[in-house]
């Protein structure tokens, strides 16, 4: 169906006469599809224009071509000066649509393809937007959310378009769907706020969100009062003999930091407890149409609950779809590693935070930053591989910013690096590790050997 | 056999005429054999005399008898006046030997059997030795090792006898059994000092071990370059090219307490590194006749490989065998966590300690204490039972210290409590979850509601 379609269109465009001067110039956003793809992609494209003649950057590839009237016709070459693909279609105002053939579509951000043989083109269809422009000032937003989501999942409608660098004032129900006046705004399950559409992000890029501000926005908090499954032993469960009336009521005082029992039994009269605010769920939309209900984690983010997703932290998100789809929830007062009674102290959240994109590079998974280390999140179906792939993705930034060899960075990781177990009560497993940015800081970057 | 040799004696001590009036009174300790036991239990027992009567304790039991010259008759009931077993042998001297019935022999220290149904007395024999006296004031002792233990074994050959309080100056080879020169003294694969036999330890007690000092006793140290299977995931490791004369010596300064690489790449050149000298292996003797290799870890300690276990820290084992059989060695003078690299900085060390026992309790695997942490070792074939194990004797120790409830106990540890993977490239998994002292110490201490 496709495939008539183009041609019809390509025939249509170079038999009408040119109506119209086409505004070529400028910097776009293809949307890409092709029978070769089970979505649809997306590349930067800079084009400028002298007469009739046209040139710039189409994803990786350098174009040439020529616009006459509103029909542009363009060919594509490699770095390496191969043949990628010829377009052809039309221009008008602010968009643009056609089809033609293109080499390496789809192919993830980043230069791991460098080197390699040029991959043959393949037909596609393309749609021409224009580059948003950011606001010159970056804007203060209130943002008042009206869309809980139940699911992680690129379907859902935004509730708001942000710009980078706008600094956006909200809060997030806690994990039972309440808000600060306890007022059930969403579905229990950790439902995240949103999605906030970021302008501007593309798949292949990575989400920068800075995390300005996590404070709860209502005096209490409650957590559990048994020991999940996963925390610990079946004998010790077996035997426990947990009272089903057990009051884990926190009150919050955020003056002071400190949250204390609501009604503390006896043993626990004294027991202050210093509040580090976190979000527990905070995410990406998945790749493709995955869908997964909030429990859930992966590459995406979502239910990580790392306790180092705190105030002044900055988390760095692959990027799977336009405008990222951006969320978050499930804020936990104080939490301790490994969420073993499958809550922190669940509350709401007043949360302002703002976002960065770092245009053509994706990480591997889920990354963060906090003042003195930088993080590496591993999510899978156990333990021992969650640190795997987090390990991996540690290694893999360090060899790519500081340009390591794989026996350095063995040696640095071997020496220094710390492992924090997030996550265990969950679907998947959730596994931290972090290098010191001292570290770091004593290395002499060498030209990069590794992309990503 | 037994049986027929317990008859055998008893008619004899019954028929024989008494030759010495025995001195029966002091603290002595009861090795007891069975059919019922694969290895022999040990009580500790105290006797007093009043003519020819005789009263006391043996292990948990209440003794009444008579002796008449050396032979002795004892009735023993439990602490709830129930028949719990009959004995009669002979003491001359400072030993004693003889049979009867006994019952609960060879259950763990510990109150766990409060309450329950005594169990019926059953054949034993028993000899009794005295119980040493510790010298009035502890010593200074300075241990040369010259035995260095390839297996973790009961059936090591003691290579020091030292008691409670005893100051030891000692040192360890390192992981690959070389010295402080450099020279090789033991085997490589961990070999550990000693063992170290602790005059008083008794299975069923606690060995406290006090750290004092860990420190390099040389100025190189090499860690490897490579990261384990277990550290990584398996596509990262295929596409990693380790360098195989990659140099992974370091120099070390105990005076600022810097390492930095004897030949670092232009990378590393200013790579410093904070030691934290720490012991790999530190253990007692494991259960019954088992024996393990150095790699090894269990419940007796072994190659636990915690990056906590440095200088000023105390720990605690469960004794298996009279003695205690405590060993050391595989030193390192820094290691990130889970060890990663398949090593530390491994170096060899000098070590001082001391050693407490506490009698009749016995913990449920390793423990640590630093200034600010309680501490909890878990060992298993996998890190996610390891999690368990771990966090169920640290639930289970605050409760026994505490009488906190099962609802208590979850609650604070789902707040506060902390994981740390220590080991990951060993035959077993080490992971060790702790709890501040600062939380303990707002703890209200309740009538105990657990044992052990």
């Amino acid at each position: 169906m496709r495939t008539r379609w183009i041609s019809t269109f390509v025939l249509a465009a170079a038999l009408l006469p040119a109506v119209m001067n086409a505004e070529v110039a400028g910097k776009w956003v293809a949307e890409l599809t092709s029978p070769n793809l089970l979505e649809p992609a997306y590349v930067r494209v800079t084009l400028e224009r002298t007469g009739d003649t046209v040139s710039g950057t189409w994803g990786g590839a350098i174009v040439k071509g020529t616009v006459k009237g509103s029909v542009m016709t363009l060919a594509l070459n490699n770095a390496e000066g191969q043949d990628a693909g010829t377009l052809t279609g039309k221009i008008e105002g602010d968009t643009g649509a056609g089809g033609g053939t293109m080499a390496g579509v789809g192919r993830r951000g980043g230069g791991a393809a460098a080197g390699a043989r040029a991959p043959m083109p393949q037909e596609v269809t393309w749609k021409l937007t224009r580059e948003l422009v950011p606001p010159a000032k970056p804007r203060e937003i209130t943002y008042e959310p009206t869309t809980f989501q139940a699911y992680y999942f690129a379907g859902n409608k935004p509730g708001i378009h942000i710009f980078p660098g706008d600094i956006v004032h909200t809060w997030s129900p806690d994990s039972a769907g309440t808000d600060k006046n306890l007022k059930r705004v969403a579905l229990g399950g950790n439902a995240n706020i949103g999605p906030i559409y970021v302008e501007g992000a593309l798949p292949g890029d990575t989400l920068v969100v800075h995390l300005i501000k996590i404070e709860p926005n209502r005096p209490t908090a409650r957590q559990g009062s048994r020991i999940q499954q996963f925390g610990v032993t079946p004998a010790y469960n077996l035997a426990a003999k947990y009272d089903p009336r057990f009051n884990g009521e926190y009150q919050l005082d955020n003056a002071t930091g400190i949250a204390t029992l609501t009604a503390p039994t006896p043993a626990l009269k004294n027991f202050k407890l210093q509040m580090k605010p976190m979000l527990g769920c905070i995410s990406v939309a998945p790749p493709g149409m995955e869908a997964f209900t909030g429990p859930h984690l992966g590459v995406y983010g979502g239910n990580l609950d790392y306790n180092g997703t705190v105030s002044g932290t900055t988390m760095f998100f692959p990027v799977f779809h336009p405008g990222a789809l951006f969320g978050f929830g499930d804020g936990h007062a104080a939490m301790a590693d490994g969420e073993i009674t499958q809550t922190g102290l669940e509350t709401s959240m007043a949360v302002d935070f703002s976002v960065e994109i770092i245009k053509g590079y994706q990480t591997q998974g889920v990354r963060e930053e906090d003042p003195d280390y930088i993080i590496s999140f591993g999510v899978a179906g156990s333990l021992q591989e969650a640190l795997k792939v987090s390990t991996a993705q540690l290694a893999t930034w360090i060899k790519h910013d500081y340009g390591l060899s794989d026996s350095e960075v063995a040696l640095l990781l071997g020496a220094v690096m710390k492992i924090e177990v997030t996550e265990l009560v969950d679907p998947e497993f959730n596994v931290v590790t972090k290098v010191p940015k001292s570290t770091l800081a004593m290395l002499i970057p060498q030209t990069s050997k590794a992309t990503n």
